[in-house]
């Protein structure tokens, strides 16, 4: 058994057809899935960023994890090709709505839903109209070559996220991602503040990271034109690049992860062992 | 009253004696508090870096608060100065060592001591022999400008100081640094780690970073030669570096941050607003 963990993380665009975009991804998701362990398609593939409007027409898309056609088809998609599909998708549950994510295992069995934790709100970004803030905790999920952990889109600027999941033994984390211009503010580009946090999470944890994001503009040629920036990337326990993808090209962003390596250099670092939770107490004080 | 505040970051080389070092460092200060809210020494600016060595000689070298040299000269400079000079020494409180910062304001007053809280182990860096596991928890310091938090060193790698830092307040996060080769690891050059990890807590808390650390080969031509790296720098709080010194030359980072441009940012972003404490409990269990 190799603790080698081969990750293929899919850079999209998509047409706003539900139907079509979750056909699209899946196919996408079985090209990409020769010699990959892990496939990450980006979050809420199946269709346009619905949440740069607060349109209460739209929670109509959600659906509970057992009638959701995005996971059905990654379901499909994973037993097929026998690799493991971080699925994000818009969540019912009742009268509550998550962004969500099934993790599906090489059989193509759901192995568990995480809900989103961080919601961001503002403009172009009106997630908090749409979901409540997730009610799961932060999980990890065993593979046979290591363990995954995967934050959702906001969940990967914030270094708890990351840091609750090392503790629970990720040796990998991922990120699906939808992110892109600011559309009140055309000056401000987030993009190398982006990786400049998943790469600090990499480096505090000695971990490896890889995000993948979605390209294209939606609703182009109105003032709602919001244009995504890709920019997928993988990077080592040190930080270091070790693939990328621009911000308009279709593609697969694809790493072999040394998982072994990464856990000599992190108990080596010593982080983990001279951490002092008795004086991290405000961290979990909502004051 | 602006909220522009310029901190001056001294990088330094040490003879390995006392005397002559905590003079230089003062001179050195005095020099570089031209048009500077904030003078900050590198760590343990009172000589070499000891802590290469496991010598119980060393010990006698640590004194309490009251009579520590290097305390008594950045007082003086403070003072002359009208400067704030976060200043790092060897402390000696009972029979306790601790790696310790004492903040002296302009009016050359000592506001506060805090210790070290994480205490790095390794070939080279021998620090758990000599000090103590700092018992102040993270402190944050007002000035009329704004809140300085400061960490110590290794603390500059952890996410938690610096959220906890900015919990408390802090506008700027400020780490007086000694780090450089790796004598067991000649291949391991850990410089552009180091700069990821902080421009990482610039980019998560939308806060400026500024960390000085020393230059210089210690112990050269023997089998301890330990060169420190200086590369001190300044990121704003996209994590931009705004000034930065190289690897071999004597200087003074420095930088005016805009504090209300920052705060404006960090609002801006929701990072803090977003957060999930009742979900970060296991950041602040010993398990």
């Amino acid at each position: 058994m190799t603790r080698t963990l081969t990750v293929a993380g899919l850079q999209l665009a998509f047409s706003g057809n539900r139907d079509a975009d979750i056909a699209m991804t899946a196919a996408a998701a079985r090209a990409a899935a020769e010699g990959a362990d892990v496939v990450l398609p980006p979050e809420l593939f199946e269709g346009h960023y619905f949440c740069r409007h607060e349109d209460e027409g739209l929670f109509a898309n959600a659906l509970p994890l057992d009638k959701h056609p995005a996971v059905a088809a990654m379901r499909e998609v994973a037993l097929e090709t026998r690799t493991y599909i971080p699925c994000s998708f818009f969540e019912k549950d009742g009268h509550h709505h998550y962004n969500s994510l099934a993790m599906i295992d090489d059989g193509g069995n759901v192995m568990g839903v995480y809900r989103k934790s961080h919601i961001p709100d503002g403009p172009g970004y009106e997630e908090k109209f749409y979901f409540r803030p997730g009610n799961t905790g932060f999980k990890v999920w065993p593979t046979p070559k290591g363990v995954i952990g995967v934050g959702i889109c906001w969940d990967q600027w914030y270094p708890e996220t990351a840091r609750a999941m090392m503790l629970m033994g990720a040796d990998v984390l991922l990120y699906p991602t939808a992110i892109g211009t600011e559309p009140h503010d055309p000056d401000l580009d987030t993009r190398r503040l982006w990786r400049r946090a998943m790469v600090g999470h990499a480096v505090s944890n000695v971990v490896p990271v890889l995000a993948c994001n979605r390209i294209g503009t939606e609703e182009a040629g109105t003032r709602h034109a919001q244009t995504f920036y890709g920019t997928s990337f993988a990077c080592d326990q040190r930080g270091d690049i070790v693939h990328d993808l621009d911000d308009h090209t279709l593609g697969v962003v694809r790493a072999s992860f040394d998982l072994g390596l990464a856990a000599r250099h992190r108990a080596a670092f010593g982080f983990f062992r001279d951490r002092r939770p008795d004086l991290y107490g405000r961290l979990a004080q909502d004051i």
